[in-house]
């Protein structure tokens, strides 16, 4: 049997001045103080998400807790367990995404839904209560909570997970709540990190998939990760032929793009559900009410997803060979990944591997 | 057995110039073609619905087609029934609402969605696929097919059923198919011509209702109207107690009235629907992302109802007393009717009352 161990240095890549966030520098960093119910993870993967150039380049707030050191797609070995730990042992593969903690005795904490306790703890440029600064996985090591540590199956690779941890979970749970399945179909705007994600998982819930893109290079990406049509949204008319189609539509694009949402709207059936996952810095454009009268279309929101739909996902992924399109880089060279997110160059998402 | 009988004058108060909306004038009018559906109905009340001054005042836009009748809140008695009307014979209550007819073929037509029907005839300001204009019930007579024509109970007062048929269906259907029943709490935003019925039928269907209005006087009719609580939006933080605890919000509240939007989506529970029935002639609010992510909200649109939910609305309302609070004019004082429902003076809904 394994023992615990003392992670030995505390370090990561923090942006420290919100002017100078393409060039993060290696500091120590003080973890969490050590809870019964808390695991040490040794991070050999970390995924580059859009929220990490969100909060890096002060997009969502310049009230950013400086340093901060970014990265919620952390994959690798825990190396410690607290007392009342019961679902993890030293050397376990395992995985963190975007939430370390919540209240755990809200409505929401109780009924799978912790993803929404309107207490929780975000993975980094967050407070725990006590006042302990919670920081991310372009880092040495994370320390959480078990409720928010993922177990990774064996056949994944823990690159391979890093990415789903977050960008994945954030278009699965959505897809699943919202009723992605046989006999349903499924819009998917944009092809990115989270786009990419949500083709595979919208085809292996066994939906079929329309794509949504403003770049036509991508239609043979969309093909390969399953897409049965693939939609051109620069031309005039793009949404005629789509017309109530659609039974959902998960919008990974950013408002900035332009995505033209009137018109996606319309290709929804009677009360489809148009869900905006990804988080722009700006607001939304300003819908009319004849937008969402039309056909009684709903719009909503998604924050990532419960542990239970993490564990599902990651099993789907397995049974049904969801991958994660991977731009590797050392760990040290995160700038320049947060910088190619920024210009939405990476296809389709950059993983960090450990290299302090 | 009745026989059929011609209407002799087809006649009605009609908006020329979109900048004379206050002084509608009496017009003889032509009524579409008749057909084997069709029903025409001898108008004894019209109700002013918010949606004729939207429309007459040019606020949903001035391609209004000009003559307008205003007027989609229709009951009177059938005086002639075309030779495939199962439905009606002549001599019954019945009614009409916001739509004259639709596509019959379509998806929603063939689910009981015909109110989504995209090739929709609204009851005014709209043309039939053959070029007829369909006008409105500030008038004599109304033709339409017998799928738009609602029986009404015989408990109920013709002049009561007739705000029903547009103020009380755009409420009802959302209520229902967002599922206001025991055990949920339903909020409703405004007290008004849709309001007042909204408290009601969510009251009726099982519901605890939350009323929130920027007008505290109101207080008092919206608990004689049935609300168990009443929350006043002009206090800072009022939305703060609540946070969580509603199912469904029913908005009726004009954009234009100010409607905190943020703080009342902070109400919903994880993925409650906020519906907005009103139909303001300016766009909604701009929303973030995180108005709708940090509990899963939807924000939905919704138009009028089916007939099915008609009948079973007014039903409903004889059942558990529903009742319309009405101030009554003659239908030549349309144009006085009009300003008080612009200058939102009116408690709760104008009823015209046949003088022609």
């Amino acid at each position: 049997m394994s023992h615990n161990e003392e992670i030995k240095e505390w370090k990561g890549y923090a942006v420290k001045d919100l002017k100078a966030w393409e060039r993060p520098e290696l500091i120590d960093f003080q973890p969490k103080q050590f809870g019964d119910y808390d695991i040490d993870i040794k991070i050999e993967y970390c995924g580059v998400c859009g929220s990490d150039v969100h909060t890096v380049t002060g997009g969502w707030g310049d009230d950013v807790l400086l340093p901060v050191i970014p990265g919620h797609e952390i994959t690798g070995r825990v190396v410690k367990v607290g007392p009342k730990v019961t679902e993890f042992k030293v050397g376990d593969r395992a995985g963190v995404g975007a939430q370390v903690c919540s209240c755990f005795e809200c409505v929401p904490c109780k009924t799978d839904n912790e993803n929404y306790c309107p207490k929780m703890v975000d993975t980094y440029n967050s407070k725990y209560p006590n006042g302990d600064i919670a920081q991310g996985g372009y880092s040495t090591a994370i320390r959480a909570h078990e409720r928010f540590v993922f177990p990774i199956p064996k056949e994944m690779p823990l690159e391979q997970a890093a990415p789903m941890l977050c960008a994945g979970l954030t278009v699965y749970s959505p897809l699943v709540r919202n009723g992605a399945g046989p006999g349903k179909r499924v819009g998917v705007v944009g092809i990115g990190g989270l786009g990419h994600f949500a083709i595979q998982f919208a085809k292996a819930l066994g939906a079929e998939v329309v794509v949504f893109s403003h770049s036509p290079n991508k239609e043979e990406d969309a093909k390969e990760l399953g897409a049965d049509s693939f939609v051109s949204t620069g031309q005039d008319g793009f949404a005629d032929s789509w017309m109530g189609k659609l039974d959902l539509i998960i919008c990974t694009a950013d408002v900035s793009a332009g995505i033209p949402m009137s018109e996606l709207m319309t290709t929804l059936r009677v009360h489809g559900h148009f869900i905006m996952c990804a988080m722009p810095d700006d607001a939304l454009p300003a819908l009319k009410t004849t937008d969402l009268s039309g056909n009684g279309a709903l719009l909503g929101g998604s924050h990532i997803g419960s542990k239970k739909e993490a564990i599902d996902m990651l099993n789907l992924a397995v049974k049904k060979g969801v991958k994660a399109y991977i731009e590797m880089l050392p760990m040290k060279e995160a700038g320049k990944a947060l910088k190619n997110v920024k210009e939405d160059k990476v296809r389709y998402r950059h993983v960090l591997k450990m290299d302090i």
